[in-house]
């Protein structure tokens, strides 16, 4: 497939509003040619109305997926519409029958075998059929945790544990982020959050599966666990209000194990005023790898960049359901030196 | 193709028998299946007794690559006998037209597109007519200064230059490692032996070409600079001696410009006593990207590594000439987890 890849932005949320920006900044290698969200305040607008772009682009927003994929016949949709698969698996089987690979921010999508193995099936089976390749991918899950700790195992002859850490300071993060770590609440609100099983990050468990399917790696036994950070102190961030005593976000935690041994560990906190923000992966093995993100990936820029870059990496895919364990390394596309 | 993967070890070297070992060591997942060498001392022996293993393993080093891969049809060939493609392109072409995939310890090989235009494009002819890939891996090039480099820019919307650091303190290293970088020889030899153009890194300028090339940047200059490291102490390795004044080791650094800016700088230095071994990137970009291994990575096992993990990474690529860039990123394999 030849450059410039024809891409359709379906989902106008704020990471889809960025991925419009980033698309439209590229100097070269993608042409915006759709844009599709159910909001009726974003439909029959130019997305430069939705953004802060310089001019028109003559890409007018519609509610009408089939219509924008039929008439736009795009090489890629970079999708952005939902954390879960169940809800709007269906939007991705659309893509595919229109002929056009998928790169999502979808987080059940980024390993979706352990827990969508019916849907993952039929995802592969449109997806082969119609000559096309579905990938979810993001900042977390698709890199932090997942893609780069494997890469880190890659000079290893052999390894017998990985403990991944991923700490995030939420107080320098977008709103939605803020709110998604429950910053500001109290720890009964937190509670009430924790038992919809809709809070929290969404996706630890995918890289976990991920980063042990991998390796080769069969759990016998996996345990999840998210807490509260509560604050001990009070913080201001542009948004909003911590007090002491309030929760400051999140500790979300997984664990995978091989004969009662934890051979993997991810450790994610993403609390406003953590301490030592970074991306952090330890390879126990033969090199050991002590590998560190120094300030840790800045995860709003980062996954609209993850997604982006996929363009080409999906585009350039075997057919079916992949993973970003399954095709090329990422690296940035259609940059600009110096 | 089904594991396990059915291999031959071509090349009985120092790090050709550290493959051996580790192929031998795993678990599962990897068959040694035949050895291939043209030292008279090596040929008619078991492989058991050029290492430290425990029993004969039945498969005996012998001379004649044709009638090994004739006899013994393995899926990957793994092969280790020069930095060089120009004298032993044809080995690979051997190997291709048995059906043997092949990855490879050839320097050289990483990105053979700009150094050797012609024989990149008979090796990729060559390939493609019998079904198999071929790749140059190890930690460096194929990793280190390339392939980690590109996949810290996957988080990236847009990268202005990449700044790419390896330190190793050869004190630490095999005997042959200390030989390369010219540990305890005199500044006048180290002129002498740089003269030949075989001496210093084997495989910079290939990973600055990678690493332009993944980004979709074309250079339009390039420097490469090799100096001596001069030692202002004395340092004892369990090799051979270092005195003040004698050359410690090398600094070989490349340095890619797009209109006069650099935007790539590859910077390697290997010598005796090196105080801050690490294996570092540093994207200027949004976001930016600082990311350490600590320590660095130890080379020796870790070239080995990558050997031997490219297995299944060129066995499930597509036909031809590939480069770690091409392929889906570098994992362990079969490692025992816990």
């Amino acid at each position: 497939m030849n450059q410039p890849y024809r891409v359709v932005q379906y989902g106008l949320g704020p990471i889809g509003q960025s991925c419009l920006k980033t698309i439209l900044n590229k100097p070269l290698g993608i042409e915006l040619v759709g844009a599709i969200d159910i909001d009726p305040e974003k439909i029959g607008k130019d997305v430069s109305d939705l953004i802060d772009h310089p001019r028109p682009t003559g890409v007018v927003v519609s509610g009408d997926a089939d219509a924008v994929l039929s008439a736009t016949r795009p090489d890629v949709v970079v999708h952005t519409t939902s954390s879960f698969l169940a809800s709007m698996y269906d939007q991705l089987i659309q893509c595919a029958r229109h002929g056009a690979h998928v790169v999502s921010s979808t987080e059940e999508l980024s390993w979706p075998y352990h827990r969508h193995p019916a849907i993952s099936a039929e995802l592969e089976r449109v997806a082969a059929e119609n000559g096309v390749s579905i990938l979810g991918t993001g900042v977390n899950p698709g890199y932090a945790m997942d893609a780069l700790a494997l890469m880190a195992t890659g000079v290893c002859n052999d390894v017998s544990s990985v403990i991944i850490h991923r700490e995030v300071n939420a107080g320098l993060r977008r709103l939605p982020l803020q709110r998604k770590v429950g910053a500001g609440i109290t720890p009964q609100e937190f509670d009430e959050k924790k038992a919809t099983g809709q809070f929290g990050h969404i996706g630890l468990v995918e890289s976990l599966y991920m980063v042990a399917a991998g390796l080769g790696w069969e759990l016998d036994a996996m345990e999840e666990q998210l807490e509260p950070v509560i604050s001990d102190t009070h913080h201001e961030t542009d948004y909003l209000s911590v007090m002491k005593g309030q929760v400051a976000g999140i500790h979300h935690h997984a664990h995978g194990f091989v004969r009662d041994q934890e051979v993997l560990t991810l450790d994610l906190k993403m609390y406003v005023g953590a301490p030592n923000p970074r991306d952090a992966v330890r390879v126990v093995g033969d090199p050991p790898i002590d590998l560190e993100i120094k300030g840790g990936i800045f995860g709003d820029t980062a996954t609209v960049a993850a997604l982006v870059n996929g363009i080409p990496l999906v585009a350039q895919a075997q057919p079916g359901l992949r993973t970003v364990a399954d095709v090329p390394l990422p690296r940035a596309f259609a940059t600009t030196p110096g």
